[in-house]
């Protein structure tokens, strides 16, 4: 088969590699009908995560067709079209017992594309199938269903439900990437009062607008843009959706007395978080990797059309396509991309 | 009469000063029969407080007695034995509606002390009196309720119940001075596995064991002793009660993934928050001011014997003794006081 190797930093390869196969009783072999890339596939290609070893298949986020199953498999079977989650979960393990998926200590979390090869390929081995793939519901397109692999529980249980976003709140969302502008589409379920989003690219500001962000700001007006919509109060939920300290620092300094900052953000440097002004706030403060523990709910709101994830995707390509795609996801600023999809021929 | 006045950084006098007047309807006067001093007092002392203007009558914690009430006050009446809580609340605003007194504003919050005349005198204006006292349940001693008016709510509500600690849990304490001490005691309510308190100080472990800690560690030895008592997991939850960038940085290193950093000390000085690491592991950091919310609750449990309050005070002393009291909680290393309480004779 054609897969996407990481050759260390810098370099990748869509190239001929081995058909997976099944490792582990628990495991299935799925045929990947449609992928996209995240940002942090671009993090893994500069080198920001060692731990991923050269020779590394990335990719976290697919849909696909289950074509085999080791023979503890009971809960899906060849044929079925399913969604594979960025969380892989052994779902036996202390951490899971407690819908902790990603922290799952028993050989699952983050691992597709990570510290196992990952699913932008033509076949991908999915460990602990049972509990790390979703059937899609009747109707729910391949490509509609792909925003739920990573970005939109990533944004609903990291960003919007750790924040504990409710009806009335002034919601601050700290960069309009695809994990930003899925914040937007899920603090909206929540009711609040105003939707400000802060980014540096005009672009991203018009994107979030057609979210259906209230206000859209430069980084240096959003002080003003926050006290004007909360009565001078500040924000009850930040949401940091870049991951480097300023924005980070920025969420902190936009958060009212009793407020959350949530952090979904991948960083790379330590904040400076100012205690000083902070101790006596009553601020939460929250980090996370996705757990998935939403994405049942998530696909079934899909299915019922309470969910929109038609306005992701902006740029299509064939799988064979995939150095292409790289390109065009690697420069937004000259593509205008937010996420991009790749579909089996 | 008497009362001891912050004559700027590093000067207090016990001195003579104008009783109390009523200059609100909802204001009580009322005569001090028992109080204490807050570390926060010596942080004002050090002029770390600048908000605290010159001649300002400090403390915050106080049991006494009503002897003037104004027009609208209809809870308590001249002759009610009442704890004066270190938070006054205006009852009526945005955050006391959702129990969020200590961020009061409808000019509450903690301001005797500290933007308002305080309790270290021998009678004090209580702002929001019906709001703001507790009328002494029958059988528990001024001593014991003493300890209501800050410390034991502060730990309670900032560092145990915003920490989430619940049955089973690997609790660390990261120091043991009252408010450490008072959240070993507050922690137990909720019947961890293990309570791992941290510091320096040989007499302040010696107090923490008194008070019912499993495990006594210098901070170099932190992570080995929550590593042994947690599976090499980390803490579940982590206290910070000192207030310094060290003991917080050393609560985010201890702390497991999910769990919790809850911030009880006052600061003077950001931290780093190392998010390259913290990013990943889904903790929740959370800070505060107490908001006395559970002030009632606790008043019963101590009502009821449920709730031993007994262990705190070190030092006893004359109202007139103010100076000597000052000098003896101040150096503790020498005094070995952990609170000192002054009584009217």
């Amino acid at each position: 088969m054609k897969a996407l190797v990481y050759d260390g930093p810098g370099r990748r390869s869509w190239t001929d590699h081995a058909d997976p196969e099944l490792t582990a009783s628990t495991d299935a072999i799925v045929r990947v009908d449609a992928v996209t890339i995240c940002g942090t596939d671009l993090h893994i290609l500069k080198g920001d995560v060692p731990e991923v070893e050269r020779g590394r298949i990335l990719g976290h986020e697919a849909v696909g067709t289950i074509v085999e199953t080791g023979s503890a498999v009971t809960g899906v079977k060849s044929g079925d079209k399913v969604l594979v989650s960025c969380i892989s979960a052994c779902g036996r393990c202390e951490y899971c017992r407690k819908a902790a998926y990603g922290q799952c200590l028993g050989g699952g979390g983050w691992i597709l594309g990570h510290t196992t090869d990952g699913v932008q390929a033509e076949y991908a081995r999915v460990p602990f199938a049972d509990t790390s793939t979703y059937v899609l519901p009747s109707g729910v397109s391949d490509e509609s269903a792909l925003m739920l692999a990573d970005i939109v529980p990533t944004s609903y249980e990291v960003g919007v439900r750790n924040g504990g976003v409710k009806p009335g709140d002034t919601v601050v969302i700290v960069g309009a990437g695809p994990i930003g502008l899925a914040a937007i589409t899920n603090a909206q379920l929540f009711a609040p009062s105003t939707i400000i989003v802060v980014d540096r690219e005009p672009a991203r500001l018009d994107a979030a607008k057609s979210f259906g962000a209230d206000v859209l700001v430069q980084p240096g007006d959003a002080a003003a843009a926050v006290a004007e919509a909360s009565g001078g109060l500040g924000a009850d939920v930040a949401i940091e959706a870049v991951g480097v300290p300023e924005t980070f620092e920025l969420c902190a300094k936009l958060v009212r007395p009793g407020g959350h900052v949530a952090n979904v953000g991948v960083h790379g440097a330590p904040a400076t978080l100012h205690l000083e002004q902070l101790w006596i706030k009553n601020v939460t403060i929250t980090t996370g990797l996705v757990d998935t523990s939403s994405t049942p709910m998530l696909l079934r709101m899909l299915a019922a059309g309470r969910l929109d994830t038609s306005r992701f995707v902006t740029h299509r390509f064939g799988l064979d396509e995939m150095d292409e795609a790289y390109d065009v996801f690697a420069h937004p600023q000259d593509s205008n991309a937010l996420k991009v999809a790749l579909f089996r021929s």
